[in-house]
């Protein structure tokens, strides 16, 4: 059995988290249950789930479903998270993207290293 | 200027967090705001600061020094942090590891994989 | 210009390459040009591509297609890399696997760990 | 005994490895020695250590330590690699650095980029 444990350690055992996620989601106006929410969304895409629903994230957290249902919706309304709607062959399907996560997150570091230049010249 | 930020893109950019952590702090008794606070010090130990302070912590939260040295406290009581002294040449330090923590999550994990084990073979 | 850059350096950057891998590799028998058509293989499999063709690996190495080619069929016979061959809704398709190289080097990683505590005991 | 390897998969088990650098390193006039190299020099800063000797690295590669010290002495004249010297209270150190190659894929892929967005202009 331990060579199956061992196995599932090796392959995909890990989420690469970015540094600007972990440095920066406060100062974007997000707290913790909001971070990990963004986070797990994150590891369900990795691995290929594009559309977690309610009950998948409330299974690893300390919210309800209905909880879980709320943080989304507010979190696509504060544009954090995109819903992308396809239609491939008759078949209907949507996917959450954190494309609007990580621009923020690019703009938040890039205003920060302009202000910091700006600041350094002034001296 | 971009060429830097590309650059801190490019090197150690992310954190690799486990899967195993993801899916299974809140089984382990553990809120988001605590796994946020476990995945901080993991970042900070992974750039090499082994002994990240609570305003360091709080830099990163929604929560205050003082709520983020509870929290350290709280979770090295409950054994998932431990605190390593040492004394190289007459200079003292203190770091944290989070061994306890990953020793869990693997007697966690071997636990659940051997309850199916048997639930399958009982089947 | 630069924003479309940073975001894929932010997502998607890099690809985890087990430690493992990197250490046993010629231990297992495997040159580095073996070496690096399995994570290049690992790396189109990560990004979702799982059958990637002899020239989209030449296209990144020093190797002709036809030279790939021949690679990959001798890292097939030795036993590195299976198949997988599927029917879905009357579609055909192949896929690599790297479960043949991630088995090899745990059952490396245990005997070497074996005998290395077996070597302790007997001092 | 299984609980001290799966321990060692779960903690830094993995290096990240940016795709800039797998699809590239061709273009830049690296072979597949040369990358695997540099690969295991980056393995081993990412551990802490920040100047593997030649006898480090041939220790998992298929060349001499000779030879890995050849390789390791003309990527340093191509400009891939740099050697850092420091004379911290009386200890002189050296270590290697790779910014030099983050810095080369980075222009690489920039102007690739301006390229593109050249070409689709004219069209």
């Amino acid at each position: 059995m331990e060579k199956k444990l061992m196995m599932d350690l090796l392959v995909n055992s890990h989420v690469m988290v970015p540094n600007l996620l972990l440095e920066n989601y406060y100062l974007l106006g997000l707290n913790e249950e909001e971070c990990m929410l963004l986070i797990h969304v994150h590891s369900f895409i990795c691995k290929g789930n594009y559309f977690p629903t309610p009950d998948d994230l409330a299974d690893r957290m300390s919210c309800t479903p209905a909880q879980c249902a709320d943080h989304l919706r507010r979190l696509v309304q504060k544009g954090y998270i995109n819903i992308e709607q396809s239609n491939d062959d008759q078949i209907y399907s949507e996917a959450y993207t954190l494309e609007p996560l990580w621009e923020k997150l690019i703009v938040h570091y890039y205003q920060k290293s302009a202000n910091q230049q700006n600041a350094e010249q002034e001296e």
